[in-house]
């Protein structure tokens, strides 16, 4: 992979870049260590803010960040654009499509991709929202759907593409569809005056009781309740087992007519080629305290592609503890911990955990208090403004934030690379 | 194509939302007509700017600007997202990708395409800059083959890659050759130091014996000594006569090994299935003085793809031309001048020229005065800023341009969807 050979410093590889890898990556000391970040694309993906992205509020390239720039003017840092096929513990070595490369140390942050639970139709007909043109597809379909809506004089197909199902319930299914109920509310009954804005469906289904499982009852309450106040339809202990691309079936011979399936009901770890059964545990890599794999001395896994066995069911697939898992992984290297006995174990820190459900309106919970309303909308927006990477992206998103408060407009709904269906639903 | 008839009410029919057709449909009287705008696309592409969208220097949402956003609470109006595949001026008909339309008035403002003066080679392998998707392709292209070129042990191999041939030495190539020596300058060394990225050659070939034949030849030296003080090596009088995707092949035998190149060395009129050969001068539509074609009495064209028979080889293929021609054949209607005999001819002014060089520099020609350097390069950001359709596009491109001069950065250098070459290059 034509990467020089130092022989006084060891080569930490790290395979991924997103909250996890960067963090290690950058807080490696690169006195030390000869740093390799690899990642499928150039960019750091900024994924909580997504859902803005799918629907015309943020412009993609502000939730995104070149990685070369982050890393600009570092030594001993080496970046590749590059998509691991799979790797060889015993060899040391990892296999990409632009070459191979040996490490010393290799450190796992491939995070996590859409789990469809096996089902094949979910899976080709659902649109996921994991990256930035699954993102982008999206907001391409839904302002797609309308101009056809506009023209159809076949009453059902015109209900269809009017009618949105976000699978899933936790913070990315209800900000998604919050965010879709203000342009319901805000937007589209201006740009299709000739379509009656109101026949739009917006469905959030969630298999268990409750929304947003991870937080309190009381959030969840009051996310439920905003919803339901912008015209969300909440349906709750509700599976989706099957569609085809027009039905969403449901239990009980129940069923939903739509074109737009997003589906946001789960993730499971990425896993590279190379990792035996028993190096897992629900498709994630298995870490002991020190986030080291079970059997590979020199091999670990952070953010959301690691379970840590001690850890009931792992830690949250969320930002902080990728963040502080690349923190705890970098100092342990940069003080040679890994190789003494009075290393200490990695102790999670949940900072607490928030929801935007719209226009002045998130939930908060933090460690001692939860909030709700526009004081916790305003500290959702702060702590997402200052986690962007990059004086610019924030600059622009907090510009994008302003303006469209002032103006209830959400601005970005273009349709710069149209998305197709399936083929024989391009048909129909 | 589903779009209620008014009996008291005459439909206009607008093709194309350039510059031309988008003034004619902001300014028609909707109390006395009915007017139906069509593009192919949902959003207006302020094409000055694109050559920063494909230096990464803007993000592509910052020069659209959705079409419905413009025209929203506007009465009498309507928007379809259609292609028109032919016209039938017998009929009064249009017929497009999703239906067909009466019309009582047609406007054509189909603007330009990419002129490869009939070269199928040319056509295939080196990139066009006309509209988003194209901007963002050089964009990814450009980035793509800095990764590749880190990668190659095959020195020819690198220098095609780093090498980039700019064909046309009008205005979007003198700015698009002055936007890439400045990644070359400032970014590409930090984000690439272990290419050597003095080895990156930017050529910019024109035809004729000048840079910038439309304006004077004050500011053509100017470009040109700008242009060279930041490495760009210009051949004038030179002409391409083919490329196979390696090698541009020019006169005399000379050749530049380039798998880069971009081809802005021309536009024609974007003309309409349904036009007669005798309708049209150049591949534009021949109009009278009044912007109406010569045969039929309810058809006028507008903008790039009008050519006025009175003007010598017609106007300018630019913004100003379309949009005085926007709001003159606006008047016209709304004063049922076309009816009258007392109508005065279109008269083109010309306000002036510009094109910026880089970093403080530009060339402006004024009708009464000529400008360079820092001011002018102040007046061509003004102009560009409130030419922008749209508070929000404003402030984001502003914020952007303040930002890459104090830090001397492009910041959305992302590969979001990677440019793919024709098959047969791939192998290479």
């Amino acid at each position: 992979m034509n990467i020089p050979t130092k022989n006084n410093l060891k080569r930490i590889v790290i395979i991924g870049a997103g909250f996890a890898g960067l963090q290690v990556a950058k807080k490696l000391r690169r006195d030390k260590f000869q740093v390799v970040l690899i990642d499928k694309n150039n960019y750091h993906t900024f994924q909580p803010l997504l859902y803005q992205v799918a629907t015309a509020g943020l412009e993609p390239d502000s939730i995104a960040h070149s990685i070369r720039n982050i890393f600009k003017k570092t030594k001993n840092f080496f970046f590749r654009l590059a998509y691991v096929h799979y790797i060889n513990t015993d060899k040391q070595k990892i296999y990409t499509n632009v070459g191979n490369l040996n490490y010393d140390y290799l450190i796992v942050a491939t995070g996590s991709v859409t789990n469809y639970f096996g089902n094949k139709n979910i899976e080709s007909f659902s649109l996921p929202m994991k990256s930035i043109p699954e993102a982008l597809n999206i907001r391409s379909l839904i302002l797609q759907d309308f101009e056809s809506a506009l023209l159809t004089k076949d009453i059902k197909e015109k209900e269809r593409l009017m009618t949105f199902v976000i699978v899933g319930g936790g913070p990315t299914g209800v900000e998604l569809a919050g965010s879709l109920a203000e342009m319901k509310k805000y937007i589209l009954p201006h740009d299709y005056p000739d379509l009656d804005i109101q026949s739009m469906n917006i469905y959030l289904l969630q298999a268990t009781s409750r929304l947003l499982d991870g937080m309190s009852k009381k959030s969840a309450n009051e996310a439920y309740k905003n919803l339901k106040e912008l015209g969300v339809i909440i349906w709750l202990n509700c599976l989706v087992k099957d569609y085809d691309g027009k039905i969403v079936f449901l239990e009980k011979n129940l069923k939903i007519e739509s074109s737009n399936v997003i589906w946001a009901a789960g993730v499971k770890g990425a896993i590279i080629k190379g990792f035996l059964k028993e190096d897992l545990m629900k498709n994630r890599i298995l870490v002991d305290d020190y986030l080291k794999t079970i059997k590979y001395e020199n091999v670990f896994a952070i953010g959301d592609v690691a379970y840590m066995k001690s850890y009931p069911n792992g830690h949250p697939m969320t930002a902080q503890p990728a963040i502080q898992e690349g923190n705890y992984l970098a100092k342990n290297f940069n003080q040679d911990l890994n190789n003494r006995k009075d290393i200490k174990p990695f102790v999670y820190k949940n900072l607490g955990s928030m929801a935007t459900i719209g226009r002045n309106k998130a939930v908060c919970d933090f460690p001692y208090f939860k909030l709700k309303g526009f004081l916790a909308w305003i500290i959702w927006m702060f702590v997402h403004l200052v986690s962007l990477n990059g004086v610019r992206n924030r600059v622009i998103a907090l510009t994008n934030w302003i303006i469209q408060y002032l103006n209830y407009n959400k601005s970005v709904r273009l349709i710069i690379r149209p998305f197709y269906r399936k083929n024989h639903l391009k048909k129909s």
